[in-house]
């Protein structure tokens, strides 16, 4: 069995339980003290982040190496489409929430309201929240407009792009801070999602400090 | 011949150039201002990032996304090695680079020197230069223990880890943060991967509002 070193409600560690729950790996997951610097965790990662996955005798970190090497040695199923064309929209999209996403929205939002917390500070920066939120719209707004088009982010399969999208969307889902009345075809693709098998275990997520809303276990919400 | 939209220092720019240069593409090289965005361009890329690489009758953004593609369509000289470990290795560093080393050095240092010219401002936050500067030190440190044991950063070969790494130091080097005396493996690693036929159009880079050290262009500094 492979171990999965990470934290609940990091994106980068929930993109790797999704993908290794659809391709059926059992993993044993050991939630990382990350602030805490721990010497057998450090020996793992030297720049003490998550996720590490140990399999095979490999140690590995950096989610996009992750999904990768789990991509080239168990295909089953494919998170990466064959048509050219789609699998470059399947990475460039994958890579755009990693990035783009990450930094106007999910850093903003999700480490204010968490992660403060964890190294001992209350306080909230409402200017960054406020620039968080206003990105989110605005990006939702394109995530919207691409699902209009299409069943799934990058054409007609489920990819690593909508594993990555919903990894990012699931973590602000569980601080609340989605309106999803206000985005249909977003919310129609998420249902779709949050119903796969390989989500459960992220459903089951919590936090005693930081309780989700109602609706985020809820498939049909 | 395919089209690269990209800026000068931009170490995601760099990466691809590089990229291409040694896989022998030439490219048509397109400076993109990207903070007046143009409709032109608004149209490729509807993030406003560079690079975007036009190539194949696709277009296609996110640094990651490009070098997957063209190490799959072009895949001679390779940029990853074939042992799984290796590989794993040089996409770990890889992604390493563009994202920890990135936000915690280059972000702070080239960003604050070059960027904050061109959105019109001259103001230099010194605490965030003083952060990068110690966040280099410590990161320097790292790379230069792995050169002491290995003649790339991932292994035998090169791979794309080392133009990856190569691509951020370069534009560090390019505004002089760089005391070279103190990292004597890292130099002798950057003195091989500059002296590439690949690196030639990086060092012709020259923008008259910073003029590059003496040095910057110099194979044998």
């Amino acid at each position: 069995m492979c171990c999965l070193y990470h934290l609940a409600l990091s994106p980068f560690c929930r993109k790797v339980r999704l993908i290794l729950a659809e391709k059926k790996l059992e993993v044993n997951l050991i939630e990382e003290p990350i602030l805490e610097k721990r010497f057998e965790f450090f020996t793992h990662s030297p720049s003490s982040k998550v996720p590490v996955l140990q399999i095979n005798g490999l140690v590995i970190s950096e989610s996009n190496a992750i999904f990768e090497y789990l991509e080239e040695i168990y295909p089953d199923p494919p998170l990466l489409p064959e048509i050219m064309a789609d699998k470059v929209e399947a990475r460039r999209l994958s890579c755009w929430f990693d990035d783009t996403f990450h930094r106007e929205v999910t850093a903003k939002l999700l480490y204010q309201r968490i992660y403060k917390n964890l190294s001992g500070t209350d306080h909230v920066d409402s200017g960054i929240m406020k620039s968080g939120m206003t990105a989110l719209k605005l990006h939702f707004q394109s995530i919207g407009e691409i699902l209009e088009k299409r069943r799934w982010l990058a054409g007609d399969k489920m990819t690593i792009a909508d594993f990555a999208g919903a990894a990012h969307i699931s973590s602000l889902d569980y601080i609340g801070d989605i309106d999803w009345e206000k985005f249909d075809s977003i919310k129609n693709w998420y249902v779709k999602i949050k119903s796969r098998p390989a989500f459960r275990s992220l459903l089951k997520d919590y936090l005693p400090a930081f309780v989700p809303p109602e609706h985020y276990e809820d498939l049909d919400f």
